[in-house]
Order: structure tokens, then sequence, then C-alpha cells
């Protein structure tokens, strides 16, 4: 059976606290913030939404605090909440259990929130943690760390296809000039080439300014089917949605410099989106994961935007600035804006609900039609890929 | 729009490993034993299964793995995997998000596995971290225990209902007879009163024998569309879902010897079943949330089996043993089987569809054709009540 037109998901409203070190918040209170702010975008009250997805990471292993569906349900006085994990590409994953309540009818209205506060942590306690999201057993547990991983997946990258340090650092560059004109950026800042030069090595080749930094933060969605965006005038429509997945520890792939999860998750959701006769040349932007630079080039090439190998020359050829013929990470990116885990998945979908609707100020992409979200998780063990549509 | 018929979730197969001290195993063995076991149920392979939902709950606070859902993945070789938390109810939250992801037709046969292992940790951290599923800030951090906050709801209701200890011990002695008969139970012996009365005071009035403990365990259903599941002779349709929650910290509560939750969920399940003419009265049998006794007297208030403050009474006549008017608990329950916290909602799940297939051996219900299960968090802060069909 086809699932029928008016059971598509549409997101109607999009809220979201600053990045930020938040020593002043609690979870608590970023979700009321976030919230309200999503729900007042769309002129929803919460008793008119009869489901919510919380997609969150480490505030068991953070904030002490399990069962965040709830906090949440405890917080908005709302009863019907999910919680979602996934690591950090647990945002992107809410979305899409949200459009299938949706789909299924079991939800009219639902509220999508990803919720992240890492910044109750010394900085070597976090490394540690944010590096459960790899392999325990096999990686993190022999003291590989997120940063050493995507180290290697760096250096052969570069050795493979030549790609470069300044490629790598043209990323962040161009993630950060976005940033600049983002108001929730934690990094509203510009950087050049010897600032990344200068900048600490965390492990080599990468340095901090090619790293996302963990960060707190909370975004919200309002979604809903399409017999009620239909009364909208701004929205976003979920065309396609695809999970991927690799091994998860990076010393068993075939192939260390691709992600294979993006891959089969960017097949799967232009699958999906082949059926409103979408295909990938008809994408105006893309919100990808670059949690260290190499992971937006090799995201490039793995979603299919460019040749395997050329996404380092697909940077620096200017194609994905914010007047490219690609736009990648008009936001600002996990680089510009900080990468609180699981809020980053939903802040993706938020800019795309900007752009779509021209509301992104001085960082508009041109006349957006189509757009993707591509969020992973630890070193690409997992992806979910979302298609937009106006 | 109505759900069309077709697109129903229904229960094609299931597997579990026993509930232990499984100091052998890790997560993977845990989850690939319960998964082949489910999959071999149904004669289903797992090229077949197009969506994985994983349910879990501490594997980031207690095993140092977050991202579980890539660890499925890559132990099964699968693309499409979501972790779903939760708490303690993690388990049945992810047989509604399986049962969404049928209805809206993007799965068509899912595979859904609770797990958790919980054992690798000294028993005074385990109390502290099971507590974590209560409010943080305002119950766990100030050192109120899972079981402190529920000895104060025993007190209270024994004082407004006039229940009895010896109606808490009853329902003990009932759940350990019925899981003297379940292979897969933990604590697989009968007790008498006077085990009870000489077990260890952990919260007066609640003893050890009136706990679950918590414990290893993994547990995997096959579950698929009405088409696919027309082709099996075993199954068990999902008839209606429902999520409730209440205040989480229990004494914001106006009336703490009520779960909230409960009756919410239970008024949305049974508002659902009714498409299906199902109405309470026509339950044959119930698995509830026994975490402590008291637990499982409130439950039965709250679902709607007996009036308020009469579930002591309820236990006392004998209405819920295995060959009662309603039988509550058949599998041994969360006391009898033991408690892997985001196993248990599908172990319920599991108990369910070898009942309603008459396949449980010497714990039989007589010719049950109705069922519900019922999966709580922490005190009560978050229920989900699914309710299942022959």
């Amino acid at each position: 059976m086809k699932v029928k037109n008016q059971m598509k998901a549409n997101i109607i409203g999009a809220g979201s606290t600053t990045f930020s070190e938040h020593w002043h918040y609690g979870l608590r209170e970023m979700i009321s913030q976030a919230c309200s702010s999503a729900l007042k975008s769309a002129n929803i009250g919460l008793k008119e939404l009869d489901s919510v997805f919380v997609a969150n990471c480490f505030a068991g292993t953070i904030n002490g605090q399990n069962n965040i569906n709830a906090l949440c349900s405890d917080e908005l006085g709302l009863q019907n909440c999910t919680a979602i994990g996934g690591g950090d590409a647990a945002g992107a994953y809410a979305i899409v259990q949200a459009a299938n309540a949706i789909m299924s009818n079991q939800s009219k209205i639902a509220l999508v929130i990803g919720v992240e506060k890492m910044s109750d942590m010394p900085i070597t306690d976090i490394t540690k943690i944010i590096s459960e999201v790899t392999e325990q057993e096999y990686e993190a547990s022999t003291g590989a760390t997120l940063a050493s991983l995507y180290a290697m997946i760096t250096l052969k990258h570069m050795k493979m296809y030549g790609t470069t340090e300044k490629q790598l650092g043209m990323v962040s560059i161009k993630n950060h000039l976005n940033a600049a004109e983002n108001e929730i950026a934690q990094f509203k800042f510009k950087i050049m080439m010897e600032d990344i030069a200068k900048s600490p090595m965390v492990a080599d080749p990468i340095r901090l300014l090619h790293s996302a930094a963990p960060s707190d933060g909370c975004c919200a969605l309002v979604m809903c089917n399409e017999e009620i965006a239909g009364k909208y005038k701004d929205k976003a429509q979920i065309a396609g949605t695809g999970i991927g997945a690799d091994f998860m520890a990076v010393h068993e792939r075939e192939d260390i410099t691709a992600f294979n999860s993006v891959s089969s998750a960017s097949k799967a959701a232009f699958a999906q989106a082949a059926q409103a006769g979408i295909k990938i040349q008809d994408i105006s932007f893309a919100e990808v994961h670059d949690s260290f630079s190499i992971g937006e080039i090799i995201s490039i090439e793995d979603i299919g935007f460019a040749k395997k190998g050329s996404g380092g020359k697909f940077i620096e050829e200017g194609n994905a600035d914010l007047n490219g013929k690609l736009p990648i990470n008009p936001s600002g990116g996990l680089k510009g804006c900080g990468h609180p885990f699981a809020a980053t998945g939903i802040r993706q979908a938020i800019e795309v609900f900007y752009q779509l609707n021209n509301k992104a100020g001085k960082r508009q992409v041109k006349s957006p039609e189509y757009a993707l979200t591509e969020n992973i998780s630890g070193t690409g063990a997992t992806a979910v890929i979302n298609i937009y549509k106006r």
C-alpha cells in the first residue's frame, strides 16, 4: 500500500536555545525554553499536541537523569512522550519516529525535542564520555577517543585521495563564516587559516579548529500531518528518510575513508524521495555532520554529491559556500554552532525549515526548494538522512 | 482517516536469554542469543527484516556503551536500527514505535529488542544508578532511592485503604509460584510468607522479597504487518497502545497512592482497542509492573481491573492467581523473572505471545483471547499499556 499523501509529515514550527555553556540552566529550563519558542512559532498550544519525541544521548551518563521522556512530560505537562537514542544522530532518529507516528495516524501534531547538557563535566571526562558512542569493548576501552579515530580516517583520506590540510581548513573557515550569521551558534566568529594552524593539536592531523565542541543546547520542532500543515504558510515536508549502519569499530571496516552508513542511508532516503520525483541533483543545500572537518568531506562524497575522493576539491572550489552551487552547512554546521549531541539533528532540521521558507536572514541560500540533512553517530557507525521539500 | 486493518502490527516470533547474572556474556552475546531465538521461532531470516528497534536504559551508564542501536546493527549486520529509551518502561515504548513503523508502512517486518546488563556493578552503585529513573534534581540527588520512594507509597496505601502486609506478601508468593514454571525466570522457586518476613528490610515496610531484582537479560520479538501475519498460525495482534505520564517526583503528586500515568495510559489504550470492540472486561490476563509488590496492587486499581483501594483485596481473594478470574503476571512478573530494566517490557509481550497461542506450558492461562501489558518507569512517572488480541 502506498502511504497516502495526506499522511505526510511536515514541520510547521521551530525553536531553540542558543548553543553555549549554559551554567545557569538545567535540562528542564533548556527544554522549556526551546519548546515554548517552537510552539509560539507554530502558534500551537500545548493541549493541541498529542505526542512528544525527545532525543538525548548523555542525560544518564552526564546529568544522572535517566528517563528523559518522563522529565519532558513533567516539565511540559504532557502525557505521550517517547525517548529516542542513537548517539549524536539521535535528533534525526527522533524526527523519523515522529514522522512514523504521524504517517500511521497515531499522532496529528507532534513536538520533537533534542536536548543535551554536556558542560557540567571536566574536559578530560567529557573526552572519555563522548568516546562511548564508539565501540566500547574494541575501541573506547583501549583508550581510543573519537578524535583519535577520526585522525586515522583523516590521514588515510589524505593519503588515498590527496586531500589537503588547506581543504580541511576550508571546511572550518566556511562553517565559521556561516555561523557568524546564526544567532543560536556558539562560535559566531570568523576564523582564518592561520588561526587553525595555531590552534592546539588534538590528534594529529586534527587541530582544535577542525573539531566540533561539545555544547549545551535544546532544539524543538512542531510536526504535523498534511491536513493541518495545509493551513500554514511556513512549512517543510519530509519527502524521504533513510537510516544506515556500518561496522561500529573503525578497524573492522574494509575502507576507513568511506562512511558506508551514509551511503546506505542516502540510497534509502532517495528511494523514498523518488516517489515525489526528487533526485539528488535537485537538492538545493545540505546540512551535514562535520563533527571533524574530514566528516564533512566524506559526507559530501558518500551522500553522493561528489565522486569518492573529490570531497576536498569540492570544498576548495567553493561549491559548498553559501553562494556556491550546493551550499553545505549554511547554519555553520557542528563546527560553528557547537555540538550538543542529540540536539544537533534537530538543529539541522530547524535550519532546513528556516531556509526553505526564506527566513534564514544573512545566511539565506538563494531560493531553495529541496534540502537534505545528514546526522551521523560516532565515527559513522550509523547515519540518518532526511530529505525535505518546501 | 481510520488506520486500515491490513496495517495492524502483529507479533509472530519471540526469543529471550534467561534472566540471570550473565557474567560470561556481554551486550553483544545477549543480543545475538535472544535475536537468533526470536528469528528462529518466526522462521524469518535476518535479510527479511527491514527495521530494528532496541530498548535500553543503562548501557551508557553501566556498560560505557552509548549508541546501543549501532551495537545492534553491527552485531546483527542490519542497517535500520533505532534506539528507544524510557527507563524501565523502554521495552513497551519500543513495541509502540515498531507498531507505528509498521502501520505507517515504513516497515514490513521489524525486530524489537530489549536489552539490559546490570550485574557488572556493586550493589551499592546499582542502587544509586537505578534511582536515576526518578527525578534527579528533586529526588535522587537528595539520597532518595527507588525503594525508599516506593516505601512511602506503600505505607500511604496501607494507611488509606487498609492494604495489609499479608496482601503485599501474596503478590510475591503468587509471582514466584508462576515464575517456578517459567524457564527464563531468574527466581524459579516458590516462597512462603515466612520467607518474606525473614528477608532483609530494604526500606520499611518493603523487604527484599517484595522487590524485583536488577538482572541481565535480552528479549526479542519479530513483528510484522497484517498481510505477512496472515501466513502465521501463532501470532498476537496489537489492538491498542497508550502512553501516560504523571509528575516525575512523588512529592508533587496530589495522591501518591495512585499512578496517574497508568490510568491515562489505560484510557488511551482502551480507546484504541474499542475500535476492535475490546472492553476492559474482555481482558483474559495481564502482565503488570510489580517492581515492588505495591506496584502490582496499584496497577490493578489504576488500569481499572478493581476499584481504587481494593487491589490488595483483589489479590487476597485469589482473583489474580493463575486459575483466578483475571490472572496477573502468569510469567512470574518482575519479582519472579528478575528485572533487566528495558528488557522487561519485551518479556511481558513474549508472555502474551506464548499465552495467547497456548504455548505457556504449566503456567498456561485457560483459553485467553485478549491480554494487556503494563510497563511503568520509576515510581510511575510514565506508563505504557499495550492491548493484544489473538
